[in-house]
């Protein structure tokens, strides 16, 4: 392995089928009129690559397919993507790289083509993630700021309904809005957000919530306006196996402050602990390191 | 003027001042990790060239520096943005240009090194734009599917303010539901959508809704949750100085339908008129006309 970090390896995924490209990261890739671009008008998924595979596939493959029918992008090849995900973390791990984020794009492409564009990059775990992961986060609770309203058209029939261009629980591209709410927290000293609404707990920027309460985890019920966490999921399923009560029930925020311990989990820092939540330390108890167990078996 | 249409010009803004460089449409030019792609993180407007110049250039100007003060983006340099926009109108005319759509687009730029990425598109005025001016456009009205709730932060001082991170009147590049929104409305054999909440008006998915009823031009009160319309402010500037009243205040549905006529305003099609609502056929008063000698003054 070499000493300096390696460089991010980029490969394009032709939509139409046939074999990847590798693309230099230091050329330009995109066009301008690219959609993805020009109107967010696209979807990614983050995955961790740990020991030269990358990790919960299966899950990712599934949740990127939903996302492309949200948004009515042509169904991505699920074993074209799988394959390249494969040939990319070989490039990485021949380029001498360790763990690593691969991110899968896929957009409706080039207004001038109308052919969808694909790409997966890996690239190195960026030092923030690392200190996250050792040291755990601090949390501002503050309400998202809006609220689905289940109507459907005036037109339209039945009711309750998310409404469908509102493409919640797609995982698209459009965080302009996540990534202003990270920002607003570091401004007042915190690392995260956790978004409320009304008092219950929806999810955190770009996490899932799961608290520890003795043998017992929970997490908001995933869909219409939280998007499923892939690395939860992982969790719940391998924690159910293993003797933890696993439950998809609403969480206050005060369920948060007397929970043993509480988490924030997405795909490239795995689970980290939040330490602070407002002006509330956490303290770490003698579970936790229990639950940092649980939680490496279950993801690795 | 050639017979053929001209492609599209793009000159890439850079952001540290200095020159700007015409760049080839046909190249690739953006990189991977540009966050204006990778997490939406940017701004964009779109304007009218006609007669060899950018119209309403002041109002963009404002707008464009609103939108990046609320993501916390450098300022973009106004005179360095209007003297790239004449440049690239310049190139559009000398290739046989005529009527276009200028559009400018300004990022976070490459995660790899941090500096805003900003170019300006010169285009042709798409065919269906063209038609829809003509023949005016019908529209499905359709709950929004979510309420802004002006709460602040808990730990927020003070009420009742959009949240910050919301980026609500930012003019982001995150447009997938408003994309979904109008393959909705073309599903449903419609041109376009008017948003509503609980019946109140808001606005189309890319326009601001004008009423005309006698000598009364209504709009719905810009601002929260409602994109301050461009074309819409130019519209009341002029029409208020040539004896026509002109109010921001709610629209309800009904307005709509008993108004002598319904525009949807925006800055390339210009306004273009409501023939339907619904299963309602608006018919073309003899009022129409007066309207639409106003409109093109206002706006040309």
């Amino acid at each position: 392995m070499s000493s300096t970090r390696p460089g991010p390896v980029i490969l394009i995924v032709e939509p139409s089928g046939g074999s990847s490209r590798r693309h230099n990261p230091e050329l330009a890739m995109l066009y301008a009129d690219d959609l993805g671009v020009t109107r967010g008008d696209g979807i990614f998924e983050t995955l961790l690559v740990r020991d030269g595979s990358a990790r919960n596939l299966e899950r990712h493959l599934e949740r990127f397919a939903a996302s492309a029918r949200m948004l009515s992008l042509p169904e991505p090849n699920a074993a074209q993507w799988a394959k390249t995900t494969a040939e990319a973390v070989a490039d990485w791990v021949d380029s001498g790289g360790d763990e690593a984020a691969c991110v899968w794009t896929y957009t409706r492409g080039r207004e001038s083509t109308g052919r969808p564009t694909g790409w997966i990059t890996v690239k190195p775990v960026s030092e923030k993630v690392l200190r996250q992961r050792r040291e755990g986060v601090s949390v501002l609770t503050t309400p998202r700021g809006y609220s689905i309203t289940p109507t459907l058209p005036e037109r339209g029939a039945g009711g309750g309904e998310t409404p469908p261009w509102l493409v919640t629980g797609a995982k698209t591209l459009n965080y302009a809005a996540n990534m202003a709410a990270l920002r607003y927290a570091a401004a007042k000293g915190f690392d995260d957000v956790i978004f409320t609404d009304d008092g219950r707990v929806l999810e955190g920027a770009t996490s899932t919530v799961v608290t520890v309460t003795g043998k017992t985890l929970r997490t908001p019920p995933p869909g219409r306006d939280l998007l499923p966490g892939t690395t939860q999921a992982a969790l719940f399923s391998y924690a159910g196996t293993h003797g933890w009560t696993c439950l998809e029930e609403p969480v206050d925020v005060t369920d948060l402050l007397s929970a043993d311990s509480v988490w924030l989990c997405s795909s490239v820092r795995l689970a980290v602990r939040v330490v602070r939540i407002n002006d509330r330390q956490l303290p770490e108890t003698a579970a936790v390191a229990g639950i940092r167990e649980l939680l490496t078996a279950a993801l690795s």
